[in-house]
């Protein structure tokens, strides 16, 4: 038999949801008569208080604080989906805090999560950071925490991942595969180890098929959208042989199709573009983006089961460990191989 | 001269950022020599500390929370960004609470913030919300209460809305206006009054031009979206006269993609569709998506800006209040008329 709900209580008994959920607290705000009434019908239906609901209601701490770069980027909308859905399940609450990519932003959220206002810490670093004491000072704090996605490799610590080096080298291989000759990568922050390793991912692959680097053809984006369209419609200006562009971030592959678009370079007869992203209409895109698509929402729930495990046991300093989940990659029709149409 | 900041102080010095930062707060980790060096600069330079990361440094309460349905709609990971935004500017921090649209974890998130977590709310009521006495509970705790996007008419607080009955007429006309006779509504959830306010103004676009309504082509969404996909895939089997859809939120008109994709309606010729959506990669898509755009970055930020007054005066009651930030129609070509093609 379903378990029932508060709310399948209240119609039962005609009392409104707060109020069953009051009798059920023993509140004072409800009479004893009433009361009776709740508590007998909860028994008779096996009625079970959801964890989650009551550790919020007990206002325990039970809380993990989530710190990440943005809520517009899909994958860490996805990520927090997973997280949530890990943390209900152990009964404890989600907070998050957005570093808008600022590194003091960061600084002051951990200085401030050092208070004691969460029991751990699910961290993807903001791309401006490169002074690490304020994460080495929550190991002194006795604050777990466990990286996802965006991680720094100094600190030992667990650390939840996709195989970006791989992803990086994958998506290369394929625009390779279907005849790409001059590769564009467009990047993300260089300071990030995830930028790092998918760059590094397709040097190799171009060097596997025998191509020599060309600096001139990585081009690191900005924080800026329309600044980014920009300097992608300068590159492909300067650089009429590129035919293949890797974005290594969803809104870089946005913006290399307002850029061709722009241009009228064609998507994929002119130039074949391949790009991390985790957007659902990403099918519906003229012509549709074949993407590697990250496993947003199991490296959520995975680091904050990995967090929730310490968090329990009390365990403030994890082991290293490294998880990583593969990465997909889903050809669609912008790495299409062009059929020569019949004339 | 541009102010400096933490990093910039860092630099000059030689020291790390974390270091600075604890120089300026007279922390005792920091060695008397080293904090001279630093104030001096400081004062040189005239750094002034960041409002904001000053206030969680002091670990004040200083803080509003944020109860949202979900951040996977890009409605509101935008309007998150203009609530940080306002929050920044007062030296404010946000929570970010997530309902899922769930009626019980709303109750159980509002219980909790009444314990005096944070100063005020901002609120998006969950799509399954009906019983309103948690909320009502708000004004006994003292806990000023500003609604976002969707509101709960009967609470006497202040609303910040986008015109949604004006939104749903124009996009109505828009599609009777580029010739559509049989036109469907995707609806979101009826018990919430942005829902009900859209297709109001659907209903009375159609009336003005003399047609009558036909609840045959009104579909309620759900909140799954490979089962909305079959539904409008039914919906368009069922009624083939249907040559305009109006979508109430982004993920529908997704959906009506995707359906009209999967049975070979081509958009505009066969169906032309108009949506809600704040999605940037609309104009990616095949065709380019004709949108209700709704002002979400404005939207969060003056609803924050009407709770923080309301925070800082001590004034937990708010008077009853409206504002209404228009939303935009852009047509794209998915609501083009078709040029008849010369053969």
């Amino acid at each position: 038999m379903k378990p029932v709900n508060l709310k399948q209580l209240a119609e039962e008994l005609g009392l409104s949801i707060a109020t069953v959920s009051r009798a059920l607290q023993d509140s004072h705000e409800v009479s004893a008569a009433t009361k009776e009434r709740v508590r007998a019908l909860a028994a008779e239906l096996h009625y079970e208080p959801n964890a989650y609901a009551s550790s919020l209601r007990r206002n325990q701490s039970k809380t993990i604080g989530v710190v990440i770069p943005k809520v517009t980027n899909h994958f860490f909308a996805l990520a927090i989906n997973g997280i949530e859905e890990a943390a209900r399940q152990s009964g404890y609450h989600v907070l998050i805090y957005l570093t808008h990519d600022d590194y003091e932003r960061e600084v002051a959220i951990i200085q401030h999560l050092k208070g004691g206002r969460v029991d751990g810490i699910l961290l993807s670093v903001a791309s401006g950071t490169e002074d690490i004491t304020h994460l080495e000072s929550l190991r002194e704090a006795g604050i777990p925490l466990v990286f996802f996605d965006r991680v720094r490799a100094e600190i030992a610590t667990a650390k939840v991942t996709t195989n970006d080096y791989e992803s990086g080298r994958l998506a290369t291989a394929h625009l390779l595969a279907v005849g790409c000759q001059r590769i564009a990568h467009l990047l993300i922050s260089n300071t990030l180890s995830i930028g790092q390793n998918r760059h590094q991912g397709y040097l190799d692959a171009l060097a596997a098929q025998g191509h020599a680097p060309d600096p001139d053809l990585v081009l690191p984006g900005t924080t800026d959208n329309a600044r980014n369209v920009q300097l992608i419609e300068e590159l492909l200006r300067r650089r009429p042989d590129i035919d293949g562009i890797f974005a290594s971030v969803e809104r870089l592959a946005v913006g290399a199709y307002h850029a061709c678009h722009r241009l009228g370079r064609r998507i994929p007869e002119d130039v074949k573009v391949v790009g991390f992203s985790n957007l659902e209409s990403v099918s519906l895109f003229d012509p549709p983006l074949t993407t590697i698509t990250q496993p947003a929402h199991d490296i959520g729930r995975e680091a904050a089961r990995i967090l929730l495990r310490a968090v329990e046991k009390k365990r403030p300093v994890l082991p290293t460990q490294s998880v990583v989940l593969a990465s997909e990659l889903v050809p669609r029709r912008s790495t299409a191989v062009a059929v020569s149409s019949p004339l």
